[in-house]
């Protein structure tokens, strides 16, 4: 049996083609890569009913996913997150049929974990021993995790500012870990320059082609909770915009294979931080690829990205399907944390709260329409976000009793 | 269709029932009460089969769940966590079989979200309206999220010792929080007088009968995970024992239901600090009850229970299996943080750290014999205790390179 369908890779702007069974980073134009698969023999060879009998993990689409040999996989159970129907949020927001993907159901807590599942297994395959990355915290964690599953050695390099429990996260994988006293861009200049030094494996956002494939994952996972039926809008919060352009990718795969139909793509959206908005900008100026954002401050630290590697693949997706870029601000983030546990009881990071007032906010505008089918994002756990909420709580003594105030009973 | 095969409540003491069609606490002699189940019934309408199409969530077992209207469901995605084969671990420690199920996998990060929403759903059910608990932590937060959903206001009680990420929770959900300087033992009398004072429900630890039945479904996936084989061995961080008991009667059901051959039981064993070891002490006594621990104290905060509620059930569980009882200490568990994620990329919590120092112990005495297959469960998800990891990473200007030494480079 063929564990993967994987052809080559291709370039997505100069279409130069690449080898899958060596080491590649970007196109010699300087575009990412993307993975192509051989559609022709998967559409003869793998069905639908194929999944029925597989673990609920990314890895049930190993036809779809470019790992040859299922010894080079490396996993801690990643995939298959719930899809929950958000009743009482939905409610609130007037959109009865919203729902959210949890990623915070994920090894490391992020779904940063599925580019890394993959990303690490494929760099085994073509014999990495060395990679480094700048992270904004979670992708740093969850490639560390993996690559000391996978024996690789890992150099990181993030933001003072990024979680703090990612940090512990790098350091109990065993990574080496650098601290910057600045944003993303510049943890990747360092890591530019480490590559070069000490002849790394460069694992930043897009410059190897692999990780794309692992947040591909959403996408088929997406279409197959909601049995091969897409939904209408799909909210993604979007920093370096791999997952959007996975899910996009995935998508059209599915298309491909007919497993969805032609007709219908889900009106893709890129959810931005007012603080940090590249993307919504170049969506509303109408161009193809993004300027740098200048004094990038955000909450939502994932995506507090001033420029994005793949900003045209991002728009480029949203364009095709009818989709948008909007921005939320800071306060309206919090709030969005508060109003979703208190609503769901689901305890959402700052990125999926900006999904989440994103879509408030498209159906005030009626740009989400009377009853469509709505997915949010929520790319990972709350918990790796203390900051995010303020505790006021009353210390007792042993020996004291709990008085109510008449006002604290709801 | 039924949707719950629920029969009654009993007492495991003086064999009185109850009916689940009304709130239940403790059975008048003071013992925890039990679910039964209309086995017959089920035998002849619940097979393997009826799982296969069906979402990968502990509701995936409802018929031998109490919850009677599909419509009281509260629900987060929760259960069917990863079984992980831990190779390399495995390796360090000679169980070549070594699995780990990675309870971190699961909403609030923490396996107690499994006993909050089936408990939280048939206190629904019953009517409900406002609860409270005591908790070292996690349960706490697991049920404030829980309650949220189901608009049920949530009173929590929990030691300032406590996971710092778990009052955040309970705030994030509108729970009414109280920390106490002291034990979650005192956490528990001070919850006993609010009962009383506001007439509250109390949900703590098998005063009410519903929460095990949720824990119960780790046996369930056990099982499951394993084609219907068990393993040879269990190892469960042993606080209020719920999830050991639990187990232990997922798989006494699963025989009634000639689902698992009757002749074979995993050994269950029940792993404590060597700072809180009352259910060890018990056992190596030959004990069927234990006395409370005096000066309960470990890093493993979740299983610093002095006194257990259902200790006789733990201690008949262990013995039924030809289980055992262990202690480990606070500086075994610690490394075994740092040695699980080194190994195999796993950030495991110090419970469960305690179940893997617990299992390599057991290994060398060799009371796990060669070639078993041996489960650890981990209990909840490293990213909640930042604690147990020192970060000491070098911080760089942006200007700044990378200077690789020649020992940090493995």
């Amino acid at each position: 049996m063929t564990y993967s369908y994987v052809s080559h890779l291709y370039c997505p702007k100069c279409e130069e083609t690449y080898s899958t069974k060596e080491k590649q980073q970007l196109c010699k134009c300087g575009s990412p890569l993307l993975v192509a698969y051989k559609m022709d023999e998967l559409k003869s060879n793998f069905t639908k009913e194929d999944l029925l009998k597989r673990t609920p993990d990314l890895w049930r689409y190993h036809e779809l996913l470019p790992v040859e040999d299922q010894e080079n996989k490396v996993t801690l159970g990643e995939g298959m997150t719930p899809m929950l129907h958000m009743k009482n949020s939905g409610k609130e927001m007037d959109i009865p049929n919203l729902y959210m993907k949890d990623e915070g159901l994920i090894p490391s807590g992020s779904f940063k974990s599925r580019g890394a599942a993959v990303g690490v297994s494929k760099a085994k395959e073509v014999g990495v021993k060395e990679l480094a990355m700048p992270t904004n915290g979670n992708a740093g964690a969850a490639w560390s995790l993996y690559c000391a599953q996978a024996e690789i050695t890992s150099t990181i390099v993030m933001p003072l500012d990024a979680p703090e429990i990612t940090r512990k996260e790098c350091v109990a994988a065993g990574a080496d870990l650098y601290l910057v006293n600045g944003l993303i861009g510049d943890a990747g200049k360092i890591v530019g320059q480490a590559v070069k030094d000490y002849n790394l494996f460069d694992a930043s956002t897009l410059k190897e082609p692999y990780r794309i494939e692992g947040k591909k994952t959403m996408g088929l996972e997406i279409a197959e909770q909601f049995n091969w039926e897409v939904p209408d809008v799909i909210l993604y919060p979007t920093g370096g915009g791999v997952g959007l352009i996975g899910i996009y990718k995935a998508l059209r795969e599915l298309q491909e294979l007919g497993w969805i139909p032609e007709g219908k793509m889900p009106r893709l959206v890129a959810v931005q931080s007012e603080g940090c908005a590249p993307i919504v900008k170049a969506w509303e100026e109408g161009k193809t690829s993004a300027e740098p954002w200048e004094n990038a401050e955000t909450v939502a630290f994932g995506i507090n990205v001033a420029k994005a590697l793949g900003d045209f693949l991002i728009l480029d997706a949203i364009r095709e399907t009818d989709g948008c870029a909007i921005a939320v601000n800071d306060m309206k983030i919090l709030d969005e944390v508060a109003s979703v546990a208190k609503a769901d009881g689901a305890f959402v990071c700052p990125e999926g709260a900006a999904a989440f007032a994103a879509a408030k906010e498209l159906r005030v505008q009626n740009w989400i329409k009377d009853g469509e089918k709505v997915v949010v994002l929520n790319t990972g756990a709350g918990i790796k976000y203390p900051n995010t909420v303020e505790v006021d709580a009353p210390i007792l003594q042993k020996d004291e009793k709990i008085v109510k105030q008449a006002t604290t009973s709801k």
